[in-house]
């Protein structure tokens, strides 16, 4: 595989809504590559049309399934499944085993922060960025 | 009910996780008054033992649950259950029936933000907020 400067590799684990809306928005960078792995065929519905990377049916948990999605050469894994223990051994098994250089969990319950980050794990909390968020709207029109 | 300058009142519709993150950090500051309305009791658990505001269980989508929440004198009503058509309803009845001053909704389903934008409704959709935060992450450390 021939790579452009900048080009990234990227794994995103499931395709439910945040990582559909991910991978559609991250391949129409032309500049990055897109595998997104998902156990269930119907979730690629998700995807556009337009969507111009991989697709792999296959649980995301077996390294196996990791290795056949060329993990070793993959720049960033975002794990974006529904469930934090996934998230978490996903993103483990990417950082210590394949040693990914960036990995990137989302982060279901808020109170479990501390243990991704003792494993070195970035993560993204929906909830807490939407609390902040709205926290953010409601402050600056009632000031 | 006296009010302080600045002070808020503010009607949060779902205790889930959004809610709860939500109604927490808000009664944190000290000038907003919180009401939070669940169907269920259950709900109020994700709240602190430290929450100041008051709980209301009951199903919000009747409007005589807003009223005896005081939706009169609400500032600020955020819809936040995990049903994009309940928060739209509730998000309407706010706006129409009370004139509540700012109304918010969370968006679950993104393709869906025109509907709330036409009726004039502001909309927080965790899934975007989460996958631009992402791709901000990705696109830094990829130059």
């Amino acid at each position: 595989m021939s790579r452009k400067i900048n080009e990234q590799y990227i794994i995103i684990v499931g395709c439910g809504r945040l990582g559909a809306y991910l991978a559609n928005s991250l391949s129409e960078r032309k500049e990055n590559s897109v595998v997104v792995i998902d156990r269930k065929d119907t979730a690629f519905q998700r995807l556009k049309t337009s969507f111009s990377g991989f697709m792999v049916e296959a649980d995301a948990i077996e390294s196996e399934v990791l290795k056949n999605a060329k993990i070793q050469k993959a720049d960033v894994l975002v794990a974006t499944t529904n469930d934090d223990n996934t998230n978490i051994m996903i993103a483990q098994i990417a950082k210590s085993l394949f040693n990914v250089n960036h990995v990137i969990a989302r982060l279901i319950d808020p109170s479990r922060e501390r243990v991704y980050s003792e494993l070195g794990i970035e993560t993204i909390s929906p909830t807490a960025l939407s609390a902040i968020e709205i926290e953010r709207l409601i402050l600056e029109k009632g000031v």
